[in-house]
């Protein structure tokens, strides 16, 4: 009986630290950079008419699908896509593999460190620089690649790593959804093999759960094992009425909630709210100057003009940075 | 006390519930309809090495992806792959709308029911009863038609549900490596959106986990609603070299475990091998003329010649059906 005792006493232990463990999830805010408001709210109430069995707007788990565009929604895009800003660093790097790049733009410019006139010639010398820089590797080396460069380089004005140039709230946003048995997507107009390296970590979203632009890649041999070789051929873009179609063809069911910050994302907020049953759709509006950067209707980059439009008239949910967010960035890794 | 005391009689039996249950689960079976033999040994040999923390090849949970080829390899594939009978039934039903069909092969045939004569075309003639069959609805469309027909069609000799003509070691084997934290993903040469409605419920894989070939679509308003149109457009062939670039594209990390049955499956399980540290590769083997079909190196359908010789080469799992397995399919559904 002594033996049967002592059993109980550690069974009942172990009761009391799962029970204790539970109540301070249960009270601890699950969004504490968040500011009390509108926004806020929206949210947590959505996650608690989806997740309550026999409520009408209950969703099963396995539908609870979620989507997050990812510059300007999850980090930083300012001054320009942190993407660019990689290629660029990868144009200085070949450079020396490429004599001809000192005579022809827009590789002249961007080797003279002057960006603006490189990037004159707009979408075309964007897609010239990109495929020149994410193409001829295996996949496996291009992930090298920019694993290296994301523990490395800085951010050009904040001096950051830019995987701390990530927004806390949007952090515990993510994690709050998937304790709610959400599963987190990233549906972004960026590089797919330029985001998967790194999101796992940051983010807690793995490779398989990154919808992104693509580049072709071409099955060979080489020293008699089978590799990926990336091809500056676009495979698709996502991105605007992109979004939807690569949902579809990642998730290949529709999300019950959209995350975005800019018209880019639009078609993605529309996709997502057209079903039917509970949804939600957030943008993250740039109002915050000082901590980070203001900016709509008249960007360049993450323009939200139309979308801003839309959210006011069918009530999405605006995140006012300046007014919702406590802080914007996490704190500095030691 | 004596609240204490019947909270703790709570506690101990659900604690003694608890621990018979998964003493239930550790002694069954995981995979009952497999006979004992090399093949059955070295799927159990595998999981053990790969799942022990501490051993050198332990493998974390996230990286634990496997992934399986469909026809022929979780289902049955003869007399011929049942994506083509759906389409020769979409034929007939949808004749009413193409009167011009009577005089235009290999349609023609089709309708006359000489299903020999109409793919005497071979490949093209193929192509051109899917896109006829599988494009011009919404995704939407598509998702309920596919539903519909395989929730009524039958196999033509068997007349059992296609659902049904699953193998049921295979549904083990799938449900083996779940309780083992695997992932398990469909990557199949079949389309992804004839797959998708049905997989989870049949093999326990949500939509986001299956890989196939697919049409372009295209994001149009409808009435005021986005809607995906699907095109009569080739926009991926996941077989063969496609299948390591669907994988790429869909999944982001290589395989430690592929699972396939004929010469179209033969890159994917040599992109799988070709990774560092404990890989697995099975081929299954069709061997059974009576319980199911005999074919392999002179098959039309399901081919496996390079593939056999790779797999004995390289010592390879290889399942002989008849001799490894002690049921084919599972029993009907009441």
């Amino acid at each position: 009986m002594a033996r049967k005792h002592s059993l109980f006493s550690v069974l009942s232990l172990g009761f009391v630290l799962a029970f204790s463990s539970l109540a301070t999830a249960r009270t601890a805010d699950p969004l504490p950079s968040w500011n009390d408001g509108k926004a806020r709210q929206s949210i947590i109430d959505f996650v608690a008419k989806v997740t309550k069995e026999g409520l009408p707007d209950f969703v099963p788990p396995a539908e609870r699908i979620a989507v997050f565009d990812n510059d300007g929604t999850l980090w930083a895009e300012q001054p320009m896509y942190v993407q660019l800003l990689f290629a660029i660093d990868r144009v200085k790097a070949l450079a020396p593999q490429h004599p001809e790049w000192k005579d022809k733009e827009p590789f002249a410019s961007l080797l003279k460190g002057d960006v603006k006139n490189a990037l004159a010639g707009g979408e075309h010398a964007i897609l010239e620089i990109v495929m020149e820089t994410h193409a001829g590797t295996t996949t496996e080396e291009f992930e090298t690649i920019v694993k290296e460069w994301i523990a490395t380089a800085r951010h050009p004005t904040a001096k950051r790593p830019y995987t701390e140039m990530v927004y806390q709230p949007m952090l515990e946003l993510l994690a709050y959804l998937r304790a709610n048995d959400f599963k987190t997507f990233i549906v972004s107009g960026g590089g797919i093999e330029f985001m998967r390296p790194w999101t796992e970590e940051v983010y807690g979203i793995p490779p398989e759960q990154v919808v992104g632009s693509s580049i072709k890649t071409k099955l060979e041999m080489q020293d008699g094992k089978p590799v990926l070789v990336r091809l500056p051929e676009l495979d698709f873009m996502d991105d605007k009425q992109g979004k939807p179609i690569g949902i579809n063809s990642h998730i290949g069911r529709r999300p019950i909630a959209a995350f975005g910050n800019s018209d880019g994302d639009l078609q993605m907020l529309q996709w997502t709210t057209a079903g039917e049953g509970p949804r939600f759709a957030l943008y993250v509006h740039h109002t915050d100057a000082e901590r980070e950067w203001a900016y709509d209707r008249d960007s360049s980059i993450g323009r939200l003009d139309k979308g801003l439009d839309e959210a006011m008239a069918k009530g999405w949910t605006l995140v006012d940075m300046k007014q919702d967010w406590k802080i914007i960035y996490p704190a500095a890794k030691k």
